[in-house]
């Protein structure tokens, strides 16, 4: 046998990296494999890789803008490929609208009387979402000449230099020169905004466009590594990435409860993205089975130590 | 006490709609989900119900390319909202490509070596991708004139019409005038072969036209109803497309295996949608928790018989 | 590529072996794994296996006590491993109670004060409980003589042979001698009742008996197949039968929605138990994910059919 | 709006119970109920609450058997209900042995072959079962007089106090008094040696006695709290221990991966529990879905803490 098991000790008042240290004594389990991740992470750090980082699920109405935000800023990741509600939840933010914690069990029908849009136990007020819109629209205004053609990543990136709020991930990435791809812009409430400024002005977002940005940086990329948080476009946008390379990514890390049965990408194991050559024959991969806002919290604070 | 629980009575030979009808008298787990299911989908038939479909999910590599075109064909479905894989993968099997039966334990380094893409347990030789590129290009320039600047349904709607393959989805729909939107195209690898072909032509596919176009099918549609094959892009699309109406989904059927408490939309009750005020007040839903690839079966064999 | 997917046909009206034959055709995904558990039970049934059936969850609550009861009777299986709850609620019937279709989001609170107790979306009235407790004591006392020390199976199988309810699967199997055990019968409410009885009479249940009589039931069986709804602890005294025996199951069909990362037994591959010899290195085995409810009567109906 | 969203802010060298606080002051999604269950424990710790733990699953080979006994050693529990797996594996350490980092993708017809035995990613090798199988048979011959009727509780604090290795968690519990029930022994294989003991021997292991015991426990217990482990017979035997008494707990925690929509037990909701007076109307209350070897430690490492 290669080696024990060796049992989680706990300890009044532990770090968080010790505890990842601890994790990674045991070797096993979810407990392994989230040492395991932070390993990869850590690795992927030491060298220098371009980090892509695949943002699905609800990340940022779950409370952790601030950690993308940070991860941006602390140079934790390069690349990010978003959903449109990400965007537009990070948005509704940075324009002084808020999240509430809610009740998940909550009479959806007495909310909607309420005015309050529901996110697990997310409440969205109303008046978010119209303090989003107020704010949107001149901001497309701004940044969209007459006649504008440009990726998803161009649209982000502009909008993210014009914000004013520290805390929005879109401003951190611009200013940091991170691309924030959003290759389903369409499918989300800032898409729908996108079309109502795009009723009176001509404009386009050309996502045909941001095959040709992410491509170039996959091509570029030095010992690419993926972080996948949940699965979606992010996901499948990162890792389609490679295929019109001869590289493949040499690291990757994915947080999910999405499960392999049925067949969809979302729920897929690292695995079977070798067969495709998205990820590298001997590539160092982990899947952490679980809940992104317990998962990469951990992940992060244990990497932010010792990095 | 409403009603009772009846045991579910099997017979040799019998037939689905009659397992259905059992499954309704028990009236409840999964078995009764399944029932009610059938009966939501036979009201919004009788109803003569605008019926969206979203396709997530692995759908046509894992076995139901032919139950989607007989949906269309027979009136099941009026608006598709589809993956961008779900399109490419019927494609290859309009150009003559295969899937294969495969292990979704495989050596998934071996399949690379052996120029296999893996999905789960489909696999799909490298030669089935080959057909597609060189059969693609051609049609691409056949439907695309130059200054093409088109929406994803109008693209699929164009190619449809000129597939020869009686089995293919995208063929039926454009015969049906079936609109199939796939607001994520640039996230698959027609999206890919897209962006190839746009290199040398000057085209754009504009997804806010797609907005457009579902929107006014949205307003447009008698007591709609959805039907929700997974989730991503296809569930939340068909859903916002009702955020800029007054109206909202008098049906729903939701059918996955993502679970709801990480949050992210693709596992949320269809009570969370009715807070958005996507789904009515008063509507009639169900979700089904189980494999598209037996329960979608199940609800169209059993729909089919007695519509 | 061995075989190419066909996809599945439906027909108006089909019956229920179509369309397992169908997906047996397709080959993958969830569908290909149901038309698999279908082609084992057929071939187990053939060579006269001996059929160890598990049933984990609420399997009888949930609708499914005539699909056992009639598996028995028709000889679709020899040995059962059942969860108290199950011995339970088919007594609760067998007695003359009844459960009711419920609503999963009631509010429990409620539910309490209208002395209803919920499984799921099943609603036990406390009645139930009443019928159960006025029937079991008498019948307690008629089958255990005093200084009784039985095992669970033997207990079972006494009750099962007093009832007059054909539907019960306790009385199925007591009348067509396949045995029934309960190594956790102190984990549920007829084994609270039992422990009533135990206050004012001498009677022990020996679960170490019920090791002894599986033991030699796991070493007679001819060709022995394993049929598992669910997990828990019927899943794990089948398996550990073999563990004493130098044989092993031949055949072996899991339905579980449990999945296997967290390490648990019941969410366990059918792969891991040829580790520890308890399923053959060369048997037929397969996991369908999917609940109970729907797959076992596709199962069962199939297997009935062209058996 | 009640309270506001507040991102989680993450910290170099953070402590663990710094990160509760800040998905404390999050609230929603899983980060905000590792925080509400760190918050219930330790308002149970306040109160001298009789703290109930069910441990399900493999949470010994899993690398928590320290975590156990320390959570023993410093009272954080005071009644135990285990699965006989979990008995079985702390003794084989007890006894010198060990488990193993392995590969839940090995080929297991090659492990057997290699006499290993595997628990998802823990590898047992066969040694391990032959140094317990040497040590429990004295180990019983000491402890069980002839014509020994116990319950499975007296049995495991009886070995407990005979072992010497102060890591166990059986050894931990019966010093602190803190009894271990197992309810379901005779499924283990701590169950098949006990029955092998019992072929030369006349001993029972009566599981009646244990209702009896827990019964007292309940009925007893100040401010009952539960921490349930995984599902299975733990989490019913502890729930059930209130059926008979007046009472119900005043607190639970639930950590699992299990899903209520099959219905079973193990992954039924806490609100279900109040419909059968197992948990209080006014009860607090949090299920955590994820991983038992991630979020245990947190709780835990939290709970010492500030305790």
């Amino acid at each position: 046998m290669a080696r024990w098991v060796k049992h989680i000790q706990l300890r009044a008042g532990m770090r968080i990296d010790d505890l990842v240290q601890e994790m990674e004594k045991c070797g096993v389990f979810s407990a392994g494999r989230v040492a395991k991740a932070v390993e990869i992470y850590r690795e992927m750090l030491r060298q220098k890789s371009t980090i892509f980082m695949g943002v699905g699920g609800a990340v940022v109405p779950g409370g952790l803008r601030q950690a993308l935000t940070d991860a941006i800023r602390k140079d934790l990741v390069n690349v990010l490929v978003v959903t449109g509600a990400n965007a537009t939840h990070d948005l509704i933010e940075a324009f002084g609208g808020h999240h509430a914690q809610g009740d998940e069990q909550a009479d959806d029908v007495e909310l909607r009387n309420r005015r309050i849009s529901r996110i697990y136990d997310v409440y969205v007020p109303q008046e978010a979402f119209e303090i989003f819109e107020d704010n949107i629209q001149p901001l497309l205004a701004k940044v969209l000449e007459k006649g504008s053609r440009i990726s998803s990543a161009e649209l982000l990136r502009r909008i993210g230099l014009e914000l004013t709020d520290r805390n929005s991930f879109l401003k951190a990435a611009a200013e940091k020169k991170v691309p924030v791809f959003c290759p389903a812009i369409a499918d989300s409430i800032l898409g729908l905004q996108i079309w109502l400024y795009s009723q009176d002005h001509d404009i386009v977002i050309d996502t045909l466009k941001d095959i040709k940005e992410i491509l170039e940086l996959a091509s570029g990329a030095k010992k690419p590594g993926a972080v996948l948080l949940g699965g979606g476009v992010p996901k499948n946008f990162i890792f389609q990435s490679m295929l019109l390379t001869p590289r493949s990514f040499d690291y990757a890390i994915q947080i999910t409860m999405d499960r392999p049965e049925p067949g969809g990408l979302s729920g897929a194991t690292l695995e079977e993205a070798k067969s495709w050559g998205k990820v590298a024959k001997d590539a160092k991969t982990v899947t952490v089975v679980g809940d992104t806002t317990v998962i990469l919290p951990i992940i992060l604070a244990a990497v932010m130590k010792r990095s």
